[in-house]
This record gives structure tokens, sequence and C-alpha cells, in this order.
């Protein structure tokens, strides 16, 4: 038996999320479907972060266990070319026995790209989030250093969130402007379900003014979700970047490798 | 009568090209449709480049003549709501009785976003073009410096171009390396039907060392489009700026402002 681990990307909105369902369409149906077909047996998948129905993803990692013997090189070709358009595996690679692309997860990295102008782009269609009144920079940045360190993120957990504990440490909340974009970059040890999508609704609407930048501290004290802003958009969120320890010997990227892969625009 | 100039800018690949036709799908009739439910009377424009079925634009110009009376603001705020999420107004502008908004055009820019890695990218699928092997820069850039200036096109010229004279001036074309993507910007005073595409074609053969970069010579002195590269894919083409004389005071931009324009990736 050979423990595989593949480095996958895909648009997300053509999905209904990662998570295999009865209905279908989901990344992780399509992604099983080519695996069975070039592996000729059976294959199932563990993923580094399950993503929501329209969440795209840059370096999603998964691993899977197979008796069937393939050549390297001839799993990314191989699979890519059963894949359906809009999900392409990066790179395979064989790794150890006790690799999980789960549990062996150090840390993961999410971006948020925000289109902030008066007029909506079709080309960004359904790959940017959108605030069409301008957003000040300075108050997103303060409120986003009350957010770094380990908190009790409850504030900003989905109701239908599984993890065992709401408490995560936050490692790095860096927001880049780039012409009409505000380009948000998060990573943790791990994420609670939609806590990208709650913390950047709650920047949000600090960065419009209807908040101070000490409310995020006041929403982290309360430790109750419905006193947050709203669930933002799916549609900017891209799971970037999953580090795991050195000794398994995965390709070795940052969140901001991640952004170059996507369009060089 | 008021005569108004809108700038528009679509992702092309959900469309049969720009210009109406018996099947519809097109942006002309998506935009006249808008148009005339804004307005409230049949409305006809006329566009500074006709784009082909998958070309985008960022800086599309088109004219039309009302007698309905709308505030300026209300022009973009009010169309966008009423076009498809895959085009959009991103200006409007009263315009004087002698623009026209192809005849008045000085100079049209054209970008083209070339992936060149190994594997394809599924959130650039539909709007970029894919070369799989290694391009060269050096050779490119040296066809490409051949190229500029004025020139009979004919090799790089559809068999279905309606235009009176094969002859364009190229002002720029400048090629620039960012990350994995390859992106060539071209001015010219006009543009041959599919002439970008074709140009395109002729300088991946170059830079995969096809050809040689003299190559290109040979093809301007043979004005035989049988002996040029095939025609590239649509996907990576943006309609990206028109040009016209300062004194009809239309919004100020360029090519690499149309470039900022789309994600800031």
């Amino acid at each position: 038996m050979t423990r595989m681990a593949l480095g996958v990307s895909y648009d997300g909105a053509s999905w209904h999320g990662w998570q295999t369902q009865p209905g279908g369409q989901t990344v992780q149906d399509a992604l099983e479907a080519a695996l069975s077909e070039f592996l000729a047996e059976p294959a199932s998948t563990i993923c580094a972060g399950r993503t929501d129905t329209g969440v795209h993803a840059l370096g999603q990692v998964v691993h899977l266990d197979t008796v069937a013997q393939r050549r390297d090189e001839s799993w990314v070709r191989g699979l890519n070319a059963l894949l359906p358009s809009s999900i392409a595996v990066q790179w395979a690679q064989v790794v150890p026995d006790d690799f999980h692309a789960r549990f062996s997860a150090l840390s993961r990295s999410y971006i948020y790209i925000l289109r902030n102008a008066r007029v909506r782009s079709p080309l960004a269609h359904g790959r940017v989030g959108w605030v069409a009144r301008p957003l000040a920079m300075e108050p997103m940045a303060q409120a986003a250093a009350h957010l770094l360190g380990e908190h009790d993120f409850s504030s900003f957990r989905s109701s239908q969130c599984q993890a065992a504990s709401p408490v995560r440490t936050l490692h790095a909340l860096d927001i880049e402007r780039r012409g009409d974009y505000f380009i948000f970059t998060l990573r943790a040890n791990a994420f609670l379900h939609h806590m990208v999508r709650n913390l950047i609704g709650a920047l949000v609407y600090i960065g419009l003014g209807r908040q101070p930048a000490d409310w995020m501290l006041d929403l982290l004290a309360q430790k109750d979700r419905r006193l947050a802003a709203p669930t933002f958009a799916p549609d900017g969120l891209y799971f970037a970047q999953v580090e795991y320890p050195a000794r398994h010997g995965l390709p070795a990227s940052s969140a901001q490798d991640a952004l170059a892969r996507i369009p060089a625009w």
C-alpha cells in the first residue's frame, strides 16, 4: 500500500463545497471519481480543510491510500486529463504512512480578495467579494491586530461548527491594498466553520465606519455569534496553503506563492 | 437628442462575441436589451472594436443616441442593475455629436495573458491562454520588435477580415513575465480580424523554438496567412483600451490601468 498526497486547486463557484454528499456536485466526488478511474479501484480521500460552496482552493492538500502502481509523474497528467476544467491536481507525491492531510497540518492559510469599487467587475464575478462604498484601511488594520494570538473565536463560529473547542491561534492577518482590491491573508493553526468569512464581515463593518476598531475586542469578549456582522460572501475566499512538518518533504509553498499561482493580474 | 458614450467590460466566455446576430447571445444584444429597458425606447449601439466569441473586454467603448433624459449618475447604476453579471458599464458620459466610438478612435490596445506552466489553472480557465512547455522570452521579444511600425499584416489576417486594407501601424508590443504568466500588450491604430491571436500564435512558435525570431520578418514579407502559425485561443485576449482625441473629454486610461482593473492577483 502506498500513501499519496496531492495538491489540488479548484474554482469553487461550480461546486457544492468540498465534502461528498448524496446530491453529488462536490469537489470530493469529482476528485474521487477521477482517482477511481485512474487507479482502476475505488478511491477515498481525506483533505486538509473542507471548503464551503463557492469557496476556491489554491493549495488544498489531500491524501489517499492505494495498492495501484503508477509512476509519480503520471499522477498529475493522468488525473488532470480526467478532471473537469474547474479542478486540477498541481502536484502528487508519495508520503510516509503516518502523514495525514488533516491531522499532520501545522497551520492553514486563507486569502480573501475584496473588490472595493463603485462598479462591479464582470471578470471577477464569483472570484472576489465586493463592497461598493469606500473602506478605510487603518481601522481594519487596527481591528486585525486585536485578533492575533490565541482566542476563543465563538463570535465568529457558525452554529453548525462541529469543532470540539472554539479556541484557535491566529498567527497572521495581513491586509494589503492593490488598486481596487483589498487582499486579506490569514494564517492560523486551524479555522472554525465560517470563521474567515465572519471575520471579514466584521472587518468590513469597521472599514465602512459602522463600528470602531475596538468593536473587535468586544466581539471576542462576548463570545456570541449573534452580536457580530453577517457572514461575508464565499466568492472571494481562497484556501491558499497548508503547512506540514518539514520531515514529510511536501512541496514548500507560502500563501504568497499561492497568490502568485492565480492569474498574475 | 443626446449622444452618450459608455465604457463597457465583459467576460467574453459567456457570449458569442460582440456583434448582434440572429441567434442572440451576443454582448451587443444583451447591452441593447438593457439600454432599451433603461431608456424605455429602442436603443442601438456602435462599438470601438468588435470582439470575437470568448474574447473579453476591459475597456470597450460604445456610443448611442437617445432622446430620453436620464441623470448622468443613474446610467451606470441603472444599466448595471439590468445587465447580467458577465457585463458591466464602467462609466457613462455625454459626448459631442461628432464623437464616433469607432471612427474617432486614434488607437486600440489589447492584452493577451498566457499561462506558461506544466499544469493548467482551474481559476484561470477561460481567462488565459495556456502553453505547457517553457517559452523563451528573448526570441519572442526580438520577433516582437520586427513587428513595430507600419506593415502589411496580411499573414496575420483572417480570411473573413472585411477591412479595406491590410496595412496597420503597430505602436507597441510589450511582453512582460509575471510568475507563471506572460503578458503581451499591443497597441495599434487598428487591428485586422484575428490579428492579435495570429500574432500571439507566431510568437508562441518562436518562444517554443519551433521557428527563429527572424521568421517573423519572413511572414511579414510573404503576406500569406497560410504560412503563419494557427490562430491562438481567444481565452487570454482582452480588449483593453481605446484612445480618443482629448477634446472629447473621455475618461483617460491606459492599457496598464485596464490591467489593474481585473483582479489584482
